[in-house]
């Protein structure tokens, strides 16, 4: 079985040799290897390890990590089982570029997840999703216990354009990582309507942000982000065209990066390998 | 001769007609001419033509277009001549990149303008300039009557990382187009320190900002901007160094556009054909 | 009624004024308009002009076009309905993700075409295109005449991926412009297997081109490409999979193009308006 | 003192641990790392460590290395010491845009590296290269003996625009690496005129390759590429413009990369960490 480990720890001397070393007298044969260090002296270090585990389980791996690395050097560190696909819940209110975009890719097999539902605030997509053989569920907003119950059981909520603001407490309640996509480039243009205010301003780029969801608006650690050239031929309808291509590309890009365990959260920032 | 035609009036029927037919009843042959409407009924309408006059003079040809054409059409218009240079001068403080790219590609014969002179709040680049064959005034700041002495005479003024803020009373004594480099992509980053503010926020691209400069501070009129993809290995360091090179591009590009009565500016957006 | 002028001539002097001059008298206005000229010394003249007619139609001005601007300045020229959307045929092979990003955005109204019909040498699309409401044919290769049959009343063909090679013949009976998407940046890798050969050569960029098809292989007009960056990383497997992204991408704006008139051929290169 | 292994071996069990395990032992702390298997069951295994060794010399430290590790898992590695700047000669004929960039990024301290001289096969940068402090040599074509003089104690060759092909035999006598600049995306366009050669193919995305020099003329291992888009309006002249821009970027990366000992050849392919 594969394995990934992700860990976030004071950088210091030895690190990549305590847990190489672990690994390889576990039975655990490295795939592959990432690390970054904001600073070798008295900086962060983040790793992440991809491994081939010939016998034994990860929850043993993992309890052996604990005591023999993890403790010692002041690790947060998570394993995840690369075999288990993660399941991926799809929240989406009208604009369903970014919805068809991630259900063609996983029919393709270009997202490691499962798709448990799609739920929305509209009941326009219920026979898009259909055919795609995944639930789908018409929640009414404002209903934000419903919607915890529909993602009990969900490892991960993509919000692929849902144009609805999710407070601090379902955030906290649910528990989970909240991916979103935001039609700029931010931090330009947080909030409504960025194409008509990114007409208003005349710029020459427009772009589009995937972010982890928090409490404030817009403001998450970012994932991945593009941009797309337009020039003063542009108005805001034919800006909103040339954006749902960047749009389904950046979340298209994040969800993976999230679904194969590429990306660590530090602060306001990420680490992605 | 070649000339250049620019014009900016109420959009309604027959103005492409007119103008055309006025420049081939005055022995003028279009050379490229592009236009632009915002909308077809009730816009704005936006052109440039450039042509070749084979005898009489610009100064003739536009008092016959205002009597003809252009007090008829509700036009504003201007003529310029494409064979003078536009005499460019170029402030600049410590960070010398755009301003030896500028000085290069002028060498080079890739920009169309005299360079009466470079000024700078620093003594540093006398030599670098005066190897170009170009005076250098080293004015301290502020002294913004000196400033205004030094340009007397330019038809523009490029601010090649001029990093003093230009106050509203100086902007409109000068009475002369301002063009300034800002290193992030506007509106994102406006003011100081953008890269450190970009590394803290976490973004996945940087870029660069060519634009006119208005009273309010990196509110003007945008020309160009481009960006450059960053990782979580970047610092603010390397940002700056990445940023060097967007910079001096866009603003060569920016420049470009301007020396060649390619800009046309409309509010605060700008038509760049 | 909206019509579009496509112009091809010798340039010389007046030819905007002609122009424009007969689409004002003629009572159609102009809502943009697009020149290139190679040289204005004995070059070649393009032109595109979208105007509204608000009295008569498309053919009695074409017929005055002809006589009163056309013959007397050798113009080769075409006069397009912007109101009648273009007929255009999918052709497609097993790979299924620029067919289904064409039918998506037809379906979002981003493209102004109608889709009588998609034929394909494999019958695995048979329900998705049904799903958009499209007629489906399953034509075994090689059968060009059932092909030239399925086609008959077409505007355009498109090879969304369509991996056979069309004879010289067909393409003669046949009498259509056809647009194929390439999987490489053309002129490299011409032919069977780009991206192994590209992983083979150590490229650092993959890209995509869209051309008019001609009787030799990967050599018709260009009239889009698009390329992304790779590294050491990528497999041949993980290039098609990247590649994928810019195909579809480079195919909706090739075929857009064709669609809105914007596309001039000129021996093996294009104008694109 | 700081240190850089690079290492090139059959992938297999417990590399990662026994490199990082004897630099753990010897005193070295890892500052970073990157790794690249083509494929972890029976695949090649690059590496890259830039460490940190606190006491000792990186001469006995690869002794030591050589008999612990290099030898047991088949290694072909170097060792090289971060604080001595390789030793960079510049070739360069007409053209003068990459020579001086590199020279301007080398005095902003852009890229670490002694530069002993600049030869060329024209007298023109005489003076140029003189203001940045540098010998410059002026070796006419053909005189491969005399070249091979200059470039006596070198580490690296850059070709900056050197239109001269350099003999296999040549290539052998020095044998240090050569980086050119290839003025297209290789590849197409492979040697003499390649914007001529893209403008008569009329392609819409222009490039530039850097590359190691081997016998065959534009076949060597790719290091970087890069591209910019152009449309109808470019001529081949304008290509040429817009192509520096391209080409000073791109050899100006990958000369970096090989500076800081980020480029291993494998067969015609690189891995870049």
């Amino acid at each position: 079985m594969n394995g990934r480990l992700l860990i976030h720890c004071p950088d210091r001397h030895g690190i990549v040799a305590a847990v190489a070393g672990f690994l390889a007298a576990s039975g655990a044969n490295i795939i592959s290897s990432d690390q970054h260090s904001t600073d070798p002296e008295g900086g962060e270090f983040f790793m992440r390890m991809e491994f081939n585990l010939e016998r034994g389980d990860l929850e043993a791996l993992g309890r052996a990590f604990a005591q023999e690395v993890g403790e010692r050097l002041d690790m947060t560190w998570r394993l995840t089982d690369a075999g288990r696909p993660k399941r991926m819940a799809i929240l989406v209110s009208r604009e369903d570029h970014c919805l068809v975009d991630l259900l063609w890719r996983h029919r393709r097999g270009e997202l490691d997840a499962e798709i448990p539902l799609v739920a929305s605030n509209h009941p326009d997509h219920a026979e898009d999703v259909a055919g795609f053989g995944i639930p789908y569920h018409h929640a009414p907003w404002p209903n934000e216990p419903e919607l915890l119950g529909l993602l009990q059981g969900c490892d991960v909520v993509v919000l692929a354009r849902y144009m609805r603001i999710l407070s601090g407490d379902f955030l906290e309640q649910l528990g989970l990582p909240v991916i979103n996509i935001h039609h700029s480039f931010l931090p330009a243009f947080a909030g409504a309507n960025p194409y008509q205010r990114a007409f208003e301003r005349g710029v020459k780029v427009i772009g589009a942000t995937a972010h982890y969801v928090t409490e404030e608006l817009d403001a998450g650690p970012i994932i991945d982000q593009d941009v797309t050239r337009v020039s003063h031929r542009e108005t805001p309808q034919t800006m909103m065209r040339l954006g749902r291509d960047i749009e389904r590309t950046v979340l298209a890009r994040a969800v993976n990066a999230h679904l194969e365990d590429r990306v660590l959260v530090h602060g306001n920032r990420t680490v992605v390998f």
